[in-house]
């Protein structure tokens, strides 16, 4: 039994929260690129950034702020241009947007996070960032609609927004969570250019927080991968600002389960948007590990299958080439016993065996081409070997993608 | 000064070896796909091996038979499928292979080695892979032409057939050296798909054989990626038969030296060959790191950057995306200051920074475009840290890279 309720919504669901977006013509022309989110009470924060040794001078200034502000109350988004590769000038432009928006909310600047994402090296036009925080104050709003508008505004190559919500019962009272991010490329296991931001009304303790939110990701976030590409921007926030009046959360115990399940949820459900939305990707590929004999083996395959260039482009082709499935296990360093081996084809509502004891079955080739055309793949791969499971998820590699990023800065 | 003349020829350049090829129908129609190597004096063996878990059917033959049998003499290798995943009756398609041409070579079935490349999964059919071998021997030949032959005849989805031969001295002797190879597609450091051969007159100890190689294969064949994936077939053997006469090498010195340098332009030159014609390539990529502060941070960089499926994009749309080199090296598991980094491209004959100290130069775009144009671009990359240096190889990722991919089995 789930403990929480899947709700329409985003940044915004929760009790408190306002956003907006604006074009403000960073980069993109007559397009959307920026997004302000404010709270209307101090938030408890919590993050976990790349761990790219490159790291863009806003992720800098995010983990200066999340560990040594006694609060955070906004955070800001610009798109198009990453500031990373932009040194000290890169550092001022952060400093700039955190103190310009302060200023108009109200806040101290170290209250204010803020994001970036997009073509590295280049520098941000501190001008634009400043006129669009400017231009976006007023027009803060609560609605899902404005919630809305600022998951378009975050968007790269992305091309839908992403957005989840849930309400959960915690106290009695009910605490309502909510998220927007974006991501497409670059993205891969150890954060991605993955920004996830997640809103929450919930009264909790900041140890606890940081706690939840660092284990959840290692099974939503850390399971993804389009292309192999850690970005130097990756940030995931939560803000948590206690207006659902539930009595706080201090220490681990079912309140604190019921948080983790709600948390776990919109998570995930964030990060598989950003699987299948990779960038030129036509199918959600999710690799399924059972009965391997360690979980750390069983995620380690897991996520050597999805990042697999060979078995991604075989899914695009609707090829069932099986054998590349069986080699990325293979080198993904963890020891297994290829002669326990089998795999599954789900897909299109089909199950079907394709490997068994490690060599094929005499299956059906039109039938696995069929299951492997489903916009959502799952490849399952039994180890018969233990208890542990594990899941990864990615997409297909097509010739969208190369066009994409062939092109990308023109 | 180098030690080694490079002249023509491949596989017979040695003393001694035979070749010939033919096409055995296995999986192509009317193309060739067989080849038989033999030498007319029993050889010294050594060999590398893929580090799959996955290990194919004459993986686990070859590995068996370097190490155990007093010598090798010939080897046979088939293109279209590569053996693996085929449990016990994969293995009796090797035993059968090498039983048959050790009978009609006159030498025991153990003094074979075999090798496969292609489709994973698939059971090779046992009596064309006879009749294949049945057809080669009488064809056996020791010209120039009949290595031509023998590297045509491993190719799959290679564009280009792929030898080199050098010639040095050693005691008075003259020594020669040769080798064949394929590989394009399933290509990542730690071994790839990606089988090479390696043949020599000269007499040295079966250890100092398997050492040089050993480490050589770190600066060369492990340098090089196409697309992340490590196959299930990866081999790289050498056959040293003593016809040049050369008092034997036995202890490491000058001789063994010379050796060693003449093998590392064989390799280095047939891993360069094989990165070139990676699937869809348009362009061969070279990242050189330069003043690293160790050997180690030096190799995961330069391996990550040619690894990078974003700079690998950019570069075949000539794209100066600088920032995706800094991403890559950020990722690579290396620790080092990024504000300390100079980029350079090379290409062309030109040469210019496009970074410096971590941030972009005043460089001109048009002048990027036309360097990366070129059909050897070269990455590099000033750690201005210490004095480590490490080069890999790699290629642009290309639309008919997934093209090639998505339709393989067809």
């Amino acid at each position: 039994m789930m403990n929480y309720k899947v709700i329409e919504g985003g940044i915004t669901a929760a009790k408190g929260f306002k956003a907006t977006g604006t074009a403000a013509g960073i980069k993109y022309k007559d397009r959307k690129d920026m997004a302000l989110v404010y709270s209307e009470q101090p938030c408890t924060a919590a993050a976990t950034f790349t761990t790219n040794v490159v790291k863009a001078a806003p992720v800098k200034w995010d983990m200066d702020v999340v560990e040594h502000s006694p609060y955070l109350q906004a955070f800001v988004v610009n798109a198009g241009i990453a500031n990373a590769c932009t040194n000290e000038q890169g550092m001022q432009v952060c400093e700039k947007t955190a103190e310009t928006a302060g200023k108009l909310l109200n806040i101290p600047a170290k209250a204010v996070a803020v994001s970036s994402t997009g073509v590295i090296g280049m520098q941000v036009p501190v001008d634009k960032i400043i006129a669009g925080v400017e231009k976006m104050v007023p027009t803060l709003g609560s609605t899902k609609e404005d919630g809305l508008t600022a998951a378009q505004s975050i968007m790269t190559t992305d091309t839908i927004s992403k957005e989840a919500a849930v309400t959960f019962e915690i106290g009695g009272k009910t605490v309502t969570m909510g998220g927007m991010c974006k991501g497409s490329g670059m993205i891969h296991p150890n954060m991605c250019t993955l920004l996830a931001y997640v809103t929450t009304d919930l009264a909790i303790s900041k140890e606890l927080l940081a706690k939840a939110l660092k284990e959840d990701v290692q099974e939503t976030f850390n399971m993804i991968s389009v292309d192999g590409d850690t970005s130097t921007n990756d940030t995931l926030l939560i803000l948590a600002n206690g207006m659902a009046g539930n009595p706080e959360i201090t220490t681990e115990g079912p309140d604190y389960e019921i948080f983790k399940e709600a948390l776990h949820y919109v998570n995930q459900t964030q990060a598989k948007k950003m699987a299948g939305d990779g960038e030129g990707a036509t199918a959600l590929i999710e690799a399924k590990v059972l009965h391997a004999d360690t979980k750390e083996n069983a995620k380690k395959i897991a996520k050597s299958v999805i990042c697999s260039s060979l078995t991604k482009a075989a899914i695009y082709g609707h090829d069932s080439n099986w054998g590349r499935i069986m080699c990325a296990m293979g080198y993904a360093g963890a020891q297994f016993d290829p002669e326990k081996v089998d795999l599954y084809y789900e897909g299109n509502g089909h199950k079907m065996m394709v490997c068994h004891g490690g060599a094929m079955t005499d299956y059906s080739e039109e039938e696995a081409t069929k299951t492997l055309s489903a916009s959502e793949v799952t490849l399952v791969i039994d180890m018969n070997a233990g208890d542990a499971t594990a899941t990864a998820w990615g997409c297909d590699l097509t010739y969208d993608y190369v066009k994409i990023n062939a092109d990308y800065r023109s």
